[in-house]
Parts: C-alpha cells; sequence; structure tokens
C-alpha cells in the first residue's frame, strides 16, 4: 500500500465509555477501519473535554463520570476516507451519543510498515 | 447548532502545571471555550515535549518534572474560533508560562448531539 | 524566534517499543528535533492503533503487547520542517518498525515563551 502524496486525515470525537452493540465505540471505529482497509488508525484518549458527545460541569463531576473523550485519528486517501465515513456515521447513529468528525487536507511523507510485517515466504 | 462544511481547528499546547488565577491554565481554555458558545474542545496530555513552555532536559528530570503537555483542540467556525483567540490570548499571557496556538482550515463532516442532550421537554 | 503566520505542522505516528540504538524511538525524534533547532515538538500516548507500525489483533493482545502508539507533533516554518525530515527518516528506518509521517499546512497565531525563558542576565 502506497500512500505517499496528498491524501487525507480523518478525526472522530467520541466518548470513552460509548457503545455500539455493546462494545466501546472507538474501538468498533478503529476495527472497521482495518476491516475496510484503510492505511491507519490511531485511538487517543483524553482528559477533559465538552461538546457533541460531553457536558462540562465541574471537573469533580468530570471525573467521576469517567465519561472521558476519545480521538481517532484515520489517515489515507481522500476518495477512500470518503468512503469510509458512511461506515463511521452509522457506528455513531448508532451509538446514540453523539460525536464529531472533521476531516483535513495532508500530506503524507512516509508510510513504512516494519520488517516484522514483511512476507515471510519472501527472501 | 450546526457547523458542517468548512471549517476551523485551533491547537493550543501549553504545559499541565501551568495556571492563571490558581486554576489549571489547560481547564480555564476549555471552560472558557464553552462560556463562548464554542460547539467543542477536547485537551489531551501529553508524555514529552519542548517548545514555547517547556524544556527538555534528561527524561528523568522531565518526568520529576511533572510539567507533562497538555493540548487542547478547539473546532468551530473561523470567525468565531479567531474571536475566541482574544481570550485565548488573554490567558495565556496571564499564565506567564507561554503557549503555542495554531489555526488550520478543516471540514466538519458530522457534529451531532447524543440523546441525552435532547430538549427535556420536546416530544 | 518567531514562527508566527504560515507554518507546518508534522505529524509522526511510531509504536512506543520502537528502539533506534537502544532508545525509544519516539524519544530521540523529539531529542533530534529540539537538537535541529526546531520551535517544538509534543508527543502523546494512545490507546490503539493499527497502520504502518502496528497490528491489532484483539483488544487483549494488544494491551498486553504494550505496543502502544505514540504520536509526535512538531511546528516550525516549513523549510526547517524539509530539512527534518532528512533525520526522521533515518531515525525510522533505523529502528525497522515502520512509521508514518504526514505534514499539513497551519497557521501559527502565538509562539510565547513563558518567563523562566527570560534570559536571565537581561533586565
Amino acid at each position: 500500500m502506497n500512500i505517499e502524496g496528498k491524501a487525507c486525515l480523518m478525526k472522530i470525537y467520541v466518548g470513552e465509555s460509548d457503545k455500539i452493540n455493546g462494545r466501546p465505540l472507538h474501538e468498533e471505529i478503529v476495527f472497521e477501519a482495518r476491516n475496510a482497509g484503510l492505511a491507519g488508525a490511531t485511538a487517543t484518549k483524553g482528559i477533559m473535554s465538552f461538546g457533541a458527545s460531553h457536558s462540562i460541569h465541574t471537573m469533580k463531576i468530570f471525573a467521576i463520570s469517567g465519561d472521558l473523550p476519545v480521538v481517532i485519528e484515520i489517515v489515507d486517501k481522500e476518495k477512500k476516507i470518503k468512503k469510509f465515513l458512511k461506515k463511521v456515521d452509522q457506528l455513531i447513529d448508532g451509538s446514540k451519543k453523539g460525536g464529531l468528525v472533521i476531516l483535513s487536507e495532508i500530506e503524507v511523507h512516509k508510510y513504512k510498515k516494519g520488517e516484522k510485517y514483511q512476507d515471510p515466504n519472501s527472501s
């Protein structure tokens, strides 16, 4: 897979406790991104947020609630990212918890697999 | 609130231990973003950094110092983000710890509130 | 150092356990960014990923493996970022673990050092 050159970064903001079919929404998004053959995805947990799927009351309530934000970043060619948007919409809508999805143009300078990914049959 | 289409992502890099009026700078920025009626904000804690508000000596010193980086991401229409910049400047200047603020153009594909945000008086 | 105005954000995705010369790859990248005189770098640890340097099997295996993702963000003028790409390539290639490097155009609104960075000899 070569995705170097102009490409797209999708960022998805959801809540850590949001679920879809009984499973964490952010995990489902990462698994589905892989199933869709996308080049890569990285999920990161935040410490505080408000917005589509969150509310701030006080930090105490926030900390107790455990409803921390998770941001998922997915990189691939625009065409593949746009095709995957339908699946992301489906998952977020199914969770009934809302979310934010943004896209931006980026340039992929390097996309290189580690040696552990070399085909074991190749010399 | 509908922010779909062309919009702006503001990223603010500060130190976790930076304070303004005795309170954590990054929390104040998130609260003020909400007070300003912005669409959403997410704060994430990093593990290592240098730059406007940090210095690296060795990882040991860094780990002991506890002065870890925090990145705050705020998304809204450019006009609202640009208006909020004055408040961000004020907070960072007030902390006397410095910081980095960057802006980039993005496209909001989806901004959807969870069901818990529905007006309880609506049917 | 004044980097306000049009600039570049480099994002580097690697694995937490990736090493170069016996040291963590992400730490080496941050130290080398500082050695290169770049304006700033921030590393953040993720909770889940797949892609150039990772594979998802199940969350259990993932959690056991400890091979969590790390994202490094570096901001500076495009010219300095592009010059630093060679060093990043060298480090990632040397680790033999692969990685993803993306670039995007941003605008630096503010880059301000904290008071602790003032020259002690200045009045």
